[in-house]
């Protein structure tokens, strides 16, 4: 029975507790694996309950206060206590990601990780600006350090280069890393302005109120930098990452792309120089041909392909974000904990 | 120390012993692997060392009787003999593949599967044929079993299924997954006709003399029973695979589908009926409108997309044969086997 602490108590929390209560069977029957959520915390509270929080009861809350009051449940510990000093298995960062800082998850994730405990995180923030720093410390203290959650959602693209492609060697990663510049883009081509392309995305709930951190590249950014440094090994600090959006795309590019049977997509690349073994990493809008994979991704879906010494370019397709993906991500990070520990 | 015996000296061995050549340091230093082969096989004769062959000796020769006199070489011992009283740790099947019947090979996998050894397989016929009785063998004799090459070459597209999807439930499965036809189908849609793609391929060697295999859907059909038995727990016979190929494709069809927006693609697919758990396999020419990722797969690449219940769906797009590449798929498979090894 692995006990689970949540940092964050948005939507990616919740879809990984609903897959952890409507799974739980599966999980139990088929892998041996089982989970008790001993507590949640958010800026704003926090619940505790050392037998276990009641999933349901969780999911039916609107913010923590809202949870009943049982026997055993323990409210108002902040983030801190609960990480230094709560009784857990597994830390499962799922804050909003800060690129500017990485906190608190920065903070939190080295905590629990310095007490031996698991740590899995679908945060940007942590992997972008401190993963060398967060792995040393995960291996020093033999614990779990799980992070698949943080680029493209819940589709496994770390898991395919750390695992199924390991015996390769990748030299360089590229990819349509942000779902909403690509669902604009899509929108453009299909004649709509930028203008009207943003608001439709805003309207869907893919862009926020304040969209720069999907159309001038920082997001991309973030995950160049996590794929860099967890597939390539390089150090790189997020400012090393070129970064450019496509608020500069006009209808007229568009066209004299379709002219030439292309198509403008956001790409973030590291690219690893064979003379001197630098790291190159660069977001900035581009024009692909229809022969490459990654031109017939259309709309919030997210790609990456890798090129790899043995076997030339491997492309992985699918969501990129939403809930209950990146609960999946978190899921099976916690089936390799799971796995790793009955070793 | 892992002792490898193969069985089959043609490309996808050759691609494999090269890679073990001239990895064996990177091997040893990033995972601690170490492999010796200490025996070749095939219908024409045999070359054994239990001090292990040399590599560089056994790749420079076109058949095993060029392989050079040495002391502890042993000459002549047929398929059987070794497979059932060699000294080996895994055979590496990497014969010809026969549909029909499966053999030599099924009876290798079995013979070294009951006496525990590990047995590492890039030919369809064992697991196309033979799945479930193999893979119930390798449990049962606590025996390692591994198959990635037989799908998509190298590319890991079984791993992806069995490990990086772990913990989704995969309700379907479909893909481009012959090359040779989905260059001729890429050359017909740029306006050649099939008899001149069909010569086309035969002379880029993508298509053998016999091209029936590929054209007729065969050989996709192979790969759908080993997706249906081995990603959806199914128990397919190959001849309950409904197969059919691309001969009957004209220019005319070419062009109509052009005109929709479309592109036909020889399809292999197989679906688990979710009211009564049956599972229906085909292989089928298919126009596909180039929203579909399959759509935008081009050239000899092949591709599969997974349908899961919790990710929607996964594509990957990657070579699909190649002696280098199925080599990586035998490599993963051995790396595989180390690691559990270790556990």
């Amino acid at each position: 029975m692995i006990r689970l602490v949540f940092i964050g108590f948005g939507t990616v929390a919740r879809g990984t507790l609903q897959i952890l209560r409507d799974r739980a069977e599966f999980l139990r029957t088929t892998y041996g694996f089982e989970a008790m959520v001993v507590g949640v915390a958010t800026r704003r509270g926090s619940v505790q309950a050392a037998a276990g929080l009641d999933l349901t009861a969780l999911l039916a809350c609107d913010s923590l206060e809202q949870y009943p009051d049982m026997s055993g449940i323990v409210r108002g510990a902040s983030i801190p206590n609960i990480v230094e000093s709560g009784d857990y298995d597994a830390l499962i960062e799922v804050s909003a990601t800060d690129l500017s800082t990485g906190e608190p998850a920065i903070t939190s994730c080295r905590a629990a990780l310095e007490r031996g405990k698991g740590v899995i995180t679908a945060n940007k923030g942590p992997v972008a600006l401190a993963f060398r720093e967060l792995s040393d410390l995960a291996r020093n203290n033999g614990a779990f350090f799980g992070y698949e959650g943080t680029v493209m959602g819940g589709t496994p693209a770390l898991r395919l280069a750390r695992e199924a492609l390991a015996g390769c060697q990748i030299t360089a990663v590229r990819g349509i890393l942000n779902g909403t510049t690509n669902y604009m883009l899509t929108q453009m081509e299909a004649g709509q302005s930028y203008a009207d392309a943003l608001i439709e995305a805003q309207r869907l709930g893919y862009a926020e109120a304040d969209p720069r951190g999907d159309v001038d590249g920082h997001d991309a950014a973030g995950k160049v930098a996590i794929l860099a440094n967890v597939v390539l090994g390089a150090e790189l600090k997020l400012s090393d990452v070129e970064t450019s959006g496509i608020r500069g795309i006009s209808a007229a590019d568009m066209e004299m792309a379709r002219a030439a049977g292309e198509r403008w997509k956001l790409i973030g690349s590291a690219v690893r120089n064979v003379k001197d073994g630098t790291i190159r990493a660069t977001v900035r809008a581009e024009r692909l041909p229809l022969s490459d994979p990654l031109a017939g991704v259309g709309g919030v879906s997210n790609a990456i392909t890798y090129q790899t010494d043995l076997m030339g370019a491997i492309t992985l397709i699918g969501a990129g974000a939403g809930g209950a993906q990146t609960g999946f991500a978190i899921l099976s990070d916690l089936l390799e904990m799971h796995r790793d520990a009955g070793r």
